[in-house]
């Protein structure tokens, strides 16, 4: 009987298919599976076949399943009895692309420019579910076996608040037990730095109506007797939060949980550069809320920003009308322990407050997900860091996120599994704006550390400590 | 030699003609001639030439005459040596149609429903120009002359502050020499209650953009750290006016010229019907300046509101992102003695004011109108109260307008002539909105109010009076 095949075989077989994985990455990104816009409908099936089409090739067994609104793909592999089991989940969303002519190339045309790969998706999530099916192909294919059970979840509503994923995971609730839930769609710290997430902003997003008159009207004729929607809407959106940013909602921060001084002062170690943060943004200086740094704004602070207002005439010229609506989509990153329902009544009340004389307006809730933090000392974390040390060939640090994947606190409440974040995104990877990126050293560096990930999980003992 | 055909027999021959004065506005209202939208051009053009043709009909000489913008449309008779001479000025053009879907009736398909026709530019200006076309055709159909000599200026660019107007006028300053300027472009003060305004409202119009990050960011991971260009262009708009509706720009009020004690008691004996002209506008409530009635509101208070306003993701669905930019279109009403230039510089050193930290803002001047205010003694403004009077068969009334004609106060100051201000819109006809609607009883009302104009004012001797 042969030897059986090392763990460097696997890594051998990952370096010699790194212009497959590059290939593989183009054609997932080349599908425009936009889940808030119900014209992609079609490439949506396209993509969640596309995945599942992929977790087979790796040696899953998989499916496409419906859900009452984009499909989730499902595969597993489950021959290693006696062992724990792994949840990994992705999604194949994403983001709309407009503003459309500020891309400098097609965002569905993923474009390699400098050992950086341009496209909608390719780091948000594409790049990240991507390379954990060709970890587990890895595995499989050289190894014929993985050290645990893994369960991999993709889903397509993760950019529209994953609202069909909570019922699903009721439905499937048997199917999907396992012991621990990987998560990889979160940043590296810094070029080559890796990161574990062990905190996530939640989100509470609304859209809000302001009415005048039952039509547009001359603004000669009435303006000056009749209120306007877009001035009411400003009064409203500017009563929000004061000059020094903080949110002026009664009861908002009721729950905020204020970070430790040990925390802060982890934070404050970070190598974290200010002037190259806001270099990348190209604003002019960065605002937030008085009394605090930068990460804490982004990692530990709630915030409130609206997202795109409308209303009245928007195109060419001069047009002299007072209009009869404006409108804007504003939310909300929540942080432990804000619940973004309330969050939604404190929300309207508050609108409702503002709203000044001579116009109604009206606040919709679009859709929410709960803040999440756990902690760093749970077995399967310890795994993690010690993988994406391999894999990167650098320790690992302990960050928070400013961004939301709702999922993971239905995971926590559902499963009762810990959640475990490996993120592979550059951090300036333009996520959810024009010319998203993903580095390509990333994606092999990530495929590496998945390896070593399930590998080091194989001899964990999952039950030695944590939360 | 037979007897003089009597101002009888013209009347009679206006009766006759109501079908195709109908089908003739049909006709001119079907042409797009909306001189804001730069695909409407050819429009413009042909809309020029179907104005020349019916002055032409009418009798006068008629050209079309280009200026560095839309062209102008130009006719005249001159036969009545030692008689005074009026200038005739009304638009052609048309505001845009959006938003298309409130229309009931497509913009540019004239449809006649319980005797209104609708349609856009149905009563601003189109019907008011064909009432002065068609009282001179009958005029020189019936008597072979006019009582004065009438020139007829149809310019296309009123709807765009009319750019090009003014270099127009001086260059033709000799040709367009007047004892008076009429304009017909106001409204009926209630329905088959005729007016002659006194008082126009000026006009400055801006847009305002606000620019924060180079590109739009991620919500999530950028958001509470970056500047919002929506939220700081809505501190700017909500810091232009105060909750009591007063504009907060300093230096904004220095040259408003207050209304006398007569004039007040007078425009508070208008028979004004506040909560028919709430109904009318279907707002919850009036809301304006505290401390002004509606009517003062309207016709004797500068106003500031926005007309437009956009930035970030305005689509379906939910997109977190962080906008780059926002902006807005606001324009301020005017009133004697204010100065568009004037409040322009005024406007942007308070928008710059209000401009929060992290984002830059920009003021683009659009455009500018001056208001005006003439006195009614004058024996033109006499004669065409005795021509409503005799057209309508009521008495008018005096009144202002909150709308600007901007071209009246460069008449008034190219040509040394005063302007009588005979309107015959509905005052709830639409204009610039939805459903712009035409009372085809004002046409023909208008149409005999004008052939008796003409007849007054040939009996009038000019130097009796006035300012």
């Amino acid at each position: 009987m042969a030897a059986e095949p090392s763990l460097a075989d696997v890594l051998a077989f990952v370096a010699q298919h790194e212009p497959d994985y590059l290939e593989e990455l183009r054609r997932f990104v080349a599908i425009p599976s936009v889940s808030a816009l119900s014209e992609h409908k079609g490439d949506m099936v396209a993509c969640a076949e596309f995945v599942a089409a992929a977790l087979g090739s790796a040696g899953l067994t998989a499916e496409v399943l419906p859900t009452a609104g984009h499909p989730v793909v499902y595969g597993e592999w489950t021959g290693a009895a006696g062992q724990p089991t792994a949840l990994v989940y992705g999604h194949y969303d994403v983001q709309p692309v407009d503003p459309i002519d500020l891309w400098d190339s097609p965002p569905f045309e993923a474009t390699l420019r400098e050992g950086r790969l341009y496209g909608r998706g390719a780091a948000d999530d594409k790049g990240q579910v991507l390379m954990h099916w060709a970890a587990l192909a890895a595995l499989l294919s050289v190894r014929g076996s993985l050290p645990v059970n893994v369960k991999v979840l993709v889903e397509g509503e993760e950019e529209i608040a994953s609202r069909n994923l909570e019922v699903f995971l009721m439905a499937n609730r048997e199917r999907l037990a396992a012991d621990l839930v990987v998560i990889s769609d979160t940043d590296l710290f810094a070029p080559g730095l890796p990161a574990i997430c062990y905190g996530l902003r939640g989100i509470a997003y609304f859209q809000i109506e302001v009415v005048g008159a039952a039509g547009d009207l001359h603004s000669g004729s009435y303006g000056g007797a009749v209120a306007n929607p877009i001035e009411a809407l400003a009064k409203i959106l500017a009563g929000l939060k004061d000059d020094r940013g903080r949110i002026l909602i009664p009861g908002f921060y009721d729950r905020v949980r204020p970070i430790g001084e040990r925390e802060k002062a982890e934070l404050a170690r970070l190598p974290f550069d200010e002037e190259g943060f806001r270099e990348e943004t190209g604003a002019p200086a960065l605002h937030g809320e008085a009394g605090y740094t930068t990460l804490e704004r982004l990692w530990t602070r709630p915030t409130l920003d609206p997202n795109g207002i409308w209303g009245g005439f928007t195109g060419e010229g001069l047009k002299t009308v007072l209009p009869s609506r404006a409108s804007a989509k504003v939310s909300c990153r929540l942080v432990p322990d804000q619940d973004p329902a309330e969050i939604g009544r404190l929300f309207e009340a508050h609108v409702q407050r503002l709203c000044p004389h001579g116009v109604t307006a009206s606040v919709r809730i679009m859709d929410g997900g709960k803040p999440w933090v756990t902690s760093i000392d749970h077995p399967a974390i310890q795994a993690a860091a010690r993988a994406l040390a391999k894999g990167f060939g650098q320790e690992p640090v302990y960050t928070r996120a400013g961004g939301s994947i709702p999922i993971v606190a239905a995971f926590q409440a559902l499963l009762g599994a810990p959640t475990v974040l490996m993120g592979i995104a550059p951090p300036d990877d333009h996520a959810h704006a024009p010319n998203e990126r993903m580095d390509l050293a990333n994606v092999y560096a990530g495929i590496r550390s998945a390896v070593h990930f399930w590998d080091e999980l194989g001899r964990t003992n999952m039950a030695s400590g944590g939360q």
